[in-house]
């Protein structure tokens, strides 16, 4: 059954910029819907470099991606931000009442008078690994991420990657499936000395399989897989399995982002500077995904974008009331809304 | 003697914009002198509220303004500002070389080839006290600030006010002075209690002398203060004095900046959003002072705005080096520059 969600502002992408959105929307009464593919908040900076220090985020001589994300989480909690995580907006549409629908691919569909998009380098998507003819199988029996467990009991799981993500899955999922065969091409991986550890032990019990090569075939009809080809060292051979899940890592794309019709520059979406609006009036685009002559792909530029845009927004929820600005320092209705007062 | 400095920008203000300006400008290698009005960097953030909570600098859920200033002066240490305290640029030209020329009121004359003008609210400047004819003695006889203690041994000192400043400098002139006279319209103080105590004991000493009542007439010929005519709750008197030091608090002027030239609207400096540039080449104007549509006078906006500047400004300072942009996280040479590589 579709979920139906009703709010002021919906924002797509829940990093720092869209977190920071939050902050400025919040202040101006705007409840806000935050929509990200990612598991949790932080966007890049808690995917890419979540321990990596930064050094120009203004008075933080030097903070981490995830300190950063954290602060802010912290800095937005008066204003109970709603996310929706581990999804992908799949439409955005304009409604005959001038609001906005956009739906994601959980089955999920929000309304909203404003949408903001704060997407970043687009939406990270997982890499194909280059065997002829997967799509046919993908969404059916090859999947990039693992949403719910079940829905990989008693298969034949055929594992691919050296990273973390391969190895914690052929751990997580041995319990359930009817078998699972773990393929890298070379008997070293990227994971945690841990994880590698327990995956030989559970090889050399017989609870799994793991292979050296690479998957160079698959068969099976209507996207049902049936086996698959590995190319190891020294010969070929086939490996049964029901499912297929690759763990090649993650690329942005700006995805469906460029089919909503919006003016781009460079896969860039262009706005104005004075609200940080795109080429359709109640749209706006923040941070790195937005373009404009002098554009920096700063988060601090972002931060700026986004106490610009929420004056704009706020006109467009709520046009009957006039926007007094104010200042967080001077004033108690303020105040009272951070929940210092 | 005039002194002389020759550097690639001079930055009008030293609040959490200006010092935030040497953070992107150093990235750039641009070197900066500062030149503030006010005796500390930190601009209003320091003056009006060092220890009022901010709450919307991003990632710092709550920021007190002196906390904000000694994190931005540890951000740009690196960097090496120098810093013109004190001061209030009395004049800024176009030399015929294309280099600026900024002088201050202390004899003092900077040349850069960029001017960055970060000045907030304009200067803050003492309000004068209503008294007649009070500016023939300025400069001479009446002063609002004081620079250099020696100036005012062995003179005959009337101090009028009752906050810090008056109390401060009772305190502190009194053992150089010839005699001190402090006037207040009433026998209560807005100052610190210690401070109001140590006046009282040293009146009950006869070291100086306190009076209730307001200053409503003052003599002398030649800008030389003799005396000045104080009205009391009773009755009205003389009061022999040569110098005369009124603390009636800080206002914030634009000042000479009116005067340069520069497109103004309402009071505020226009600029372009791509690169905050001012109508004259080479001046950037940022943070409170600039005007653009859509501005808000928030602190995070003149951050933005300063990044942006830096870029402009230094494609003004080397035009012919390249600038490639590069973030702190990953670039090995800024990591240099800011001393953590």
């Amino acid at each position: 059954m579709t979920q139906s969600v009703e709010t002021d502002v919906v924002i797509i992408g829940a990093g720092p910029v869209g977190l920071f959105a939050v902050f400025e929307l919040g202040l101006l009464d705007l409840e806000c819907h935050l929509i990200d593919i990612l598991d949790r908040p932080g966007g890049q900076c808690a995917e890419l470099y979540p321990e990596k220090p930064i050094y120009d985020i203004p008075a933080w001589p030097v903070i981490s991606g995830q300190d950063l994300t954290d602060r802010l989480m912290e800095q937005i909690k008066p204003f109970n931000p709603q996310f929706h995580f581990n999804r992908m907006v799949t439409a955005l549409r304009k409604l005959d009442d001038g609001r906005f629908e956009v739906e994601t691919d959980e089955d999920e569909v929000l309304r909203a008078k404003v949408v903001v998009v704060a997407a970043g380098g687009g939406s990270f998507q997982p890499k194909r690994p280059p065997i002829p003819g997967i799509e046919a199988f993908e969404g059916h029996s090859v999947f990039y991420a693992v949403r719910r467990m079940e829905e990989f009991r008693d298969h034949d799981l055929l594992i691919v990657g050296g990273g973390d993500s391969a190895l914690d899955w052929t751990l997580n999922l041995h319990p359930i499936a009817n078998s699972v065969t773990l393929v890298h091409r070379r008997p070293q991986f990227r994971a945690a000395d841990d994880s590698v550890n327990k995956m030989f032990a559970l090889r050399d019990e017989g609870a799994l399989r793991f292979e050296v090569g690479q998957v160079s075939a698959l068969s099976g009809e209507d996207g049902q897989l049936r086996s698959a080809t590995l190319k190891g060292p020294e010969s070929e051979f086939e490996v049964e399995c029901t499912r297929l899940l690759p763990f090649f890592g993650l690329t942005m794309k700006l995805g469906p982002i460029a089919d909503w019709g919006l003016n781009l520059h460079e896969n860039l979406i262009t706005v104005d500077t004075e609200k940080f609006e795109t080429s359709e009036a109640g749209i706006f685009a923040i941070g790195d995904i937005n373009w404009y002559p002098g554009k920096l792909k700063l988060i601090l530029s972002g931060f700026h974008e986004a106490a610009l845009m929420a004056q704009a927004a706020r006109r467009i929820v709520r046009p009957d009331e006039r926007v007094v600005f104010q200042y967080t320092t001077s004033s108690t209705s303020l105040q009272k809304k951070l929940g210092v007062k």
